[in-house]
């Protein structure tokens, strides 16, 4: 065995849980701590380690098991009861992003297919971020914090779908019912899984318990269904993520405090993984030229207020406190960006300045939400509004 | 995120806990079904994972979580009441097994080089096999069990001397000093952690719950803990696993029900990719000439014989049951044997039908010692003797 794992291990485990605690203690969010504590180590700054293979799949477990154990902890009630809300959000806050990135690019002189791409890019929220937040803060019984989730799964959805138009326009082959056929098989993983998930997991998830000879059969039950949801999820189109989202949703109402504390512990292992590793992609090269700095400025502003905007405009009716939290929780943008950023660069449609301003918005915005969640839940002086 | 991890994670996990059940129903050990598990799906059978990076990583850490957890299940004094005894159980250990692989390799007409290598490769157990059986059936409060354990450790050290002075006379520079050096720093660190590495965490340990702002701030603590002295053990020479266990066996009287659930979850969820990894690692490619396919049905017969052999006979002043437990739990070899095979392949002293030899025997070493080991306590019949 090579010592590079192990080391790797403990740099990224022991500065994401060393910076964790030093800025709680001087009040700033851990989790946005464990980010940085990736930008630290990573490629830009000390360069302990880099994002090879490996440390990608501790990440993506990472956040797979996170969006799980959300899952376990959420009623899907809880989520239809603001499912027509939460699709005004998720549209709206695609809507607005999606114009300003396009419009920003257009106005910085780039070409309309690269504009296309970074309107794409801005689009989709990536859950894992707030909800870690809301998860570590114990707020995940708030009406906001369901709107957030519901909205983050539906968003995930449209995100793919701009982004097959984005493409399918970029190649030079618009095919509607290519479109309509992906949207449609998204859609209907995404309501076939929430609603029958539940009733199928609940009547079948008890026999396992007696009838296989593993110590911890339910436990072992409930990683495969983990994994053949994120696998679904993913031949369906959208993100492994929501798979993993909607079987811990499907095992919240089953799955006792044995699977509880085993999925606890792989989580407590494995997401500071994900929260550093979002972190080891930042790229010190982006300010090396002042206009990438500008447009990089530009895009960040633009990515977080047009969330907040969107998002927040059409939590209104729900009130103003809720409006602003459900706003500040969509911010973070994460796969679907860095893909639509990848697939751009690929197709030689954005250059490589364009790709690591979106790679700096996906690192700030995550880096930026924890607080403004914090302040968004319990008001600048820490008291709760 | 690509499909492929969620995927692997399916497959792996999936086929390991299939066969493992199947196994169980049918009265042989999950762990066989789990290791044939990997065979079946790596490429020489099926070809649905093959063994990569990330496998490689998982694999790593499930025997590294391994190793850990049964530190925290077995106490010290067990260990140092038998360790007079376990000493001579390494060395007769790795003599007997020596002497054959060089003499068997001689008489096959290889180089006297190449014998050394084979003999190098034959000598260290590779615990993770008997560590899991015995874990899995509550095996390891049995006296054989605490004897299996500290012998692997010695076990290790005595493996690396050997390694180490076989390299150095097929690099034609022998220099003892510095083998002795190597010696002396793997020992030293082995005692040093093992003695005082309890004292030093029941004193530390405590203080973290209260003074660190994580929720899960002791876990947190077991797992620097846990990949530090991993880092350690690597750059004292010693393997990774050996490490972790030491951490284990360091924290097992001031871990809490907490730590030890969270590290369970951790254990169920890799092992599995521990053990399909080394069926995985299974070349049909051995059975396309008749004179490797007889070399290595010699091989391993006398790599089990031996090893039973030699620390059976050691054991002996315990008693014949305790003897032949001790024998079969030590038949597993592992990490060594294929750092051996690739460092003797790489120096050009091996051929790759020799080197395949070596992958053959630690996989059905593997394989063959669960029913075994099952045999050798309780009884061909399943009763305890």
């Amino acid at each position: 065995m090579p010592s590079s794992l192990p080391l790797a291990m403990l740099i990224v485990f022991g500065s994401a849980k060393l910076l964790s605690d030093l800025f709680e203690r001087i009040g700033l969010p851990g989790i946005a701590g464990e980010i940085l504590a990736g930008v630290l180590i990573g490629p830009s700054v000390l360069h302990w380690v880099s994002p090879n293979e490996t440390m990608k799949a501790l990440s993506d477990l990472g956040v797979l098991f996170l969006l799980f154990s959300i899952g376990l902890d959420v009623r899907l009630a809880d989520l239809l009861r603001v499912g027509l809300l939460s699709t005004f959000v998720a549209a709206l806050g695609e809507a607005i992003p999606f114009l300003a990135g396009w419009g920003i690019l257009l106005a910085w002189g780039a070409t309309p297919h690269a504009a296309l791409f970074m309107g794409a890019a801005l689009v989709a929220t990536s859950v894992g971020i707030s909800a870690s937040v809301l998860k570590r803060r114990n707020l995940l019984h708030h009406r906001a914090s369901q709107i957030i989730l519901a909205a983050a799964v539906i968003d995930d959805v449209l995100g793919l779908i701009v982004l097959a138009v984005v493409s399918s326009v970029a190649r030079g082959r618009f095919n509607i019912a290519e479109i309509v056929l992906t949207a449609a098989l998204a859609a209907a993983f995404v309501v076939v899984t929430a609603i029958w998930g539940t009733k199928v997991v609940s009547r079948i998830f008890p026999h396992f318990h007696s009838r296989l000879r593993a110590d911890e059969a339910q436990f072992d039950v409930a990683m495969i269904l983990l994994f053949s949801l994120a696998v679904l999820a993913f031949y369906a189109g959208v993100a492994a993520i929501v798979g993993a989202f909607l079987a811990g949703l499907a095992l919240a109402g089953s799955a006792d405090s044995r699977v509880r504390n085993l999925t606890r512990g792989v989580t407590e292992l494995l997401v500071p993984f994900f929260l550093a590793g979002i972190g080891l992609n930042f790229d010190i090269g982006i300010f090396r030229s002042r206009s990438t700095v500008l447009l990089a400025l530009v895009i960040l502003v633009a990515a977080i207020a047009t969330k907040v905007l969107g998002c927040g405009l059409a939590t209104l009716p729900a009130g103003w406190h809720t409006a602003m939290r459900v706003g500040v929780g969509m911010i973070p943008r994460g796969e679907v960006a860095m893909v639509a950023a990848q697939l751009g660069l690929s197709m030689l449609i954005l250059n490589a300045a364009v790709y690591s301003v979106i790679v700096f918005v996906v690192v700030a915005s995550a880096l930026l939400t924890p607080p403004l969640l914090k302040i968004a839940f319990t008001g600048p002086m820490g008291r709760a509004p």
